[in-house]
């Protein structure tokens, strides 16, 4: 793609109540990126949580996106469950909802839409969920852009009913031939010039390697790194100055 | 008060996944109702059940407001949790906006806001969750009117802001001498003639008789008859009539 | 089989807080069956519902079993989660000994397990969660009757373990020509003197007749009736009544 | 007391699913106390951290106490939740009996009983609460060892009823001249050295300086250290030296 600047995105307010999965790590994250995905208290982000982190973006001028979930604290929104497609769209409307009248409190606009975990993974598999959930986001905020694994169904048919996508390129997860990421739930540790040079590739390039050692082309408007891969601030902190020294700007998709 | 309309307002969407406090008595309900106050998930209130009654309020032309309590399903928001102003404000903006996404998505303006049950009381009695509570409203929304005890702190501290306030007669509870509902956990049941002509009393002379025996002056602009009452329906459906054949035009006070 | 005695099981503490999916039910259906299945708090049930229950069934000489089921209040266990079989196993562990507190706290035995809804079905077909659970069931309590369908996975991993197994007849679901029950979330409602004549034949006969119009053999130790099938008093009532016109003694099965 | 043995009591399972509120501080603390505090689900703990927590305890020869908290996953049970005295007695029994199971599954014995947070407090003001829970015990376990704040509410109770306790001392708490706890609920970073200090004088000399400068004395079976105290690992690590420096032996109050 040869692009001259990207978006970085992160997933943040992962606590609940007294619990931080990464108190510190959104301190020092968000520094380093240019949008963050609010979890809005499914799987992750009480209220208090939630209003922290936006306050905290806000001072960062960082761009901030809802981030619903599976309604499960304990499997922190990793575990499928079964449910019909109107459920679950009227659970991520409910969180959207929430998340927005934060950004409205602390005066920052809505920025994306970004499903959590095996939410996230259904949409990208299941069609009647994907199009439920896109009709209704058309109703509500047809300008909201959404944020999904290019050549997913919900890429598809958020596309074929106007509302915007923004195509990620997930740093921290291995591809496969077909361009799609390989999900395992335990990622071991990663090394960070690896992360980041790959991140450098394709942000310059436009290729990632997969992992049978192909170089296959990839598209996306932003970069997602996870922050609870395994030495998440460091992979992060590499791969954020290798695109500084190469002149790449990050910057979020939302900024002119 | 001598007046010829007057709102009247009832708990709704009390049910939370399978469980319905009132199912029917929504449907019974809805019809006689001018407002509605929709629990927003943390005493009651799932996404669905919420988008199930914002659907049924919409083709009734029923008013819609949220109604955020305490996080506690098992206790349905009656009792008092000791937290801070701040986490409760949280709290409440929280459920706000998950409700005002499902009016927008239904196609309905939200028409105002009450706390419920424990909070509702600490919002009453309670300076600094006043305070802070409609501080954060004129943020996000200085024209939602609260509906309040007249008389009770949030009352004044929602005058003394601008933030518009619609206060209650409650035709399901009995009054002290000074103007102050008499609080009781297990209300027995109430005699629906007697609720009609109290209700009818109220909105024609704009007197309550107290529970020693004195009869003194009252203001609302919306009677509440809460659901959860045993008889509920017959008590609204009583009182409703009265109000009709009174030609009383009971209408929300939202409706020029 | 031709039995002169059986067992009849129902679920109860269906309820949470304030909700209760059949309070009335509970105390309607108690004099009328022989054991109970206890929900104990991850469907439904709170500590002090489950104590009530457990009280209640003490009173009418209920045998109390435990009925463990998927963390989801919102809806109601009958959801199927992703998760492992530790996880799953853990959960019923722990469901197990919160009920078990309850009945040494009232004085009366612990007299079976009953997995309940998605979780009962999970049991039946996964062979590696059906081996955990009973494994587990082995080391905590290996003489602790496990209720199940007969014929299914958990049915075989049970007595290959020695664990006792109750199998059950479902009076308020339809048969297959293999034997096993025909799942549909929706039951429509169902004449009760149908069902009746349908457990007494079961009974009498030992036989059932399927959905497409055979007649198979089957055999039970219990009928299990569902409380919150529609119409499920009179399906009790009269199934109860019949059983006792033709003289066979509803006793529970851990009953000499 | 002049003591040549004590028990160090910590609270531990204080996560919930993926967020552990110190997951390695189990693991380090572990090695250094003779008694764990077990949370058990309604203000941490959910069944498979409590599972893995009892295995790291059985595999150290600690032993495993319940502690049982208001049902508050946001608040961690610190905050006060107006509720009966039956509700609470009913919400403890539940937790006890989920931990009962536990221990069973893994073949160690329920050492003791103590009240979390809020909870706690409650308990060591409460007259009603106290009398229902000790009622309780008795019933359910009248030999198992409830820790309590020597002189509390809850300490009367239990003697009267001959419910055994155990006295605790607060390691990281500050005292009043009334030999209380001076509750403060942000702690600031204590001196490992001052509370080693402090430890071995309670220990040797049965002493401790309250807040205004007097030296009272103090009875004790039991060093409560707060894993949730910040640098909760070195003030443990730290006293326990001095333990052992000065001959004193950190075995549990039920090893003979």
């Amino acid at each position: 793609m040869r692009t001259t600047r990207i978006d970085i995105n992160c997933d943040m307010s992962e606590g609940f109540g007294t619990w931080m999965f990464g108190d510190d790590v959104d301190a020092q994250m968000m520094p380093l990126v240019s949008s963050i995905n609010v979890a809005a208290g499914f799987h992750a982000g009480d209220p208090s949580t939630m209003a922290r982190t936006v306050a905290m973006a806000k001072d960062h001028g960082v761009g901030v996106g809802v981030h619903p979930g599976f309604r499960d604290l304990v499997g922190f929104g990793r575990r499928h469950i079964q449910a019909t497609a109107a459920e679950l769209v009227n659970d991520s409307i409910y969180q959207l909802g929430a998340l927005r009248e934060f950004v409205r409190l602390h005066g920052v606009p809505l920025q994306h839409f970004k499903l959590h975990g095996a939410l996230y993974m259904h949409a990208a598999r299941d069609e009647e969920f994907a199009e439920a959930l896109i009709t209704a986001l058309q109703v509500v905020d047809s300008e909201l852009p959404v944020l999904v694994m290019g050549g997913s169904v919900i890429d598809g048919v958020a596309r074929a009913h106007g509302q915007p996508v923004i195509r990620e390129f997930y740093a921290d997860r291995h591809y496969g031939a077909d361009g799609q990421i390989v999900f395992t739930r335990d990622v071991g540790a990663l090394d960070a010039d690896t992360v980041a040079a790959k991140v450098l590739q394709a942000c310059r390039q436009g290729t990632v390697e997969t992992v049978d050692g192909q170089t296959i082309p990839i598209e996306f408007e932003s970069v997602c790194i996870h922050s609870d891969t395994r030495g998440a601030y460091e992979l992060m902190r590499t791969s954020r100055d290798g695109l500084d020294d190469a002149g790449i700007d990050v910057r979020s998709f939302a900024v002119a």
